[in-house]
């Protein structure tokens, strides 16, 4: 083991899998941010946690709804999520822009993304500040999946490329 | 999208990159768990999220201690990482049995891992209560690198694996 700056040891993360998040502003119009810090942080209720930076527009809307969904997008998605990572919802209608018809959830009024996974509907219960992003956790409320055959997207060096799906034993 | 009990859509986040922390007990004894979930969560200063559950040995310790090492394994590291997963450091000595040796770290009294890819020494900032699992929070004061050129070890349908690691564009 050597010592090194942080940053020079942080790309030994990756390939890390690519997570969507979808959520909605307070008139209704939904969104897209694209995520790579995501996690899962309880099994009974199943819960995730999201970090996302203060100046996203993402971070807006989850607070002014309460609500949020995590989707997986498959290997085959990496243009729409590089499109979805660099531009803002306050600009531009991620939905419409990457042709994607927001699907209506179950048990909250924040719209799936189509052509992923799965999607987990979530409902915010607490919002922790860590650094320059705020962690969101929300408690899964209802999932959906795609009966797509494909695999998760992941990001690889800095740009999100197809990610390796190894094999099942 | 097709409606679906929230656990039958957790396997479609597989596979997810598997990360080790080491920590140390109030009597200096060192421990490893073996983790499915954490994420980076800051960028200035570097900050880190682990989601250990209440009843692990490894979650006491880093209350005491107020510090850990997240690590990630390469991709030979399986067998470790399901032992270390599936035992108690109240039990056995981690280190000893997987006849690793404990590493130095930097600013932190608590060992580093050998063999891994990278090493990110943490001081605890914060602790959130998330369902059955708890979320620290550390902000990163070291890294190491290994000059190891495998890949990551990720978990594939419940069991840890081989990992898929993709091509670089």
């Amino acid at each position: 083991m050597k010592e090194v700056p942080i940053k020079d040891a942080l790309p030994k993360k990756r390939p890390i899998p690519v997570t969507l998040a979808s959520c909605m502003d307070k008139n209704g119009k939904p969104n897209i941010i694209t995520l790579g810090w995501e996690m899962q942080t309880s099994i009974k209720p199943v819960m995730f946690a999201i970090s996302i930076g203060y100046t996203r527009y993402s971070y807006e809307c989850i607070r002014d709804t309460g609500e949020f969904v995590v989707a997986y997008p498959t290997e085959d998605m990496a243009e729409m999520s590089v499109y979805c990572g660099k531009e803002s919802g306050r600009d531009v209608d991620k939905f419409k822009e990457c042709n994607l018809e927001p699907l209506p959830a179950a048990r909250i009024k924040t719209p799936l993304i189509p052509g992923c996974l799965a999607n987990f509907e979530c409902k915010l219960l607490h919002e922790y500040e860590t650094g320059d992003h705020a962690i969101f956790v929300g408690e899964c409320v209802a999932a959906h999946v795609s009966e797509e055959k494909k695999g998760r997207l992941y990001i690889i060096d800095g740009i999100y490329d197809l990610g390796g799906v190894g094999t099942k034993e």
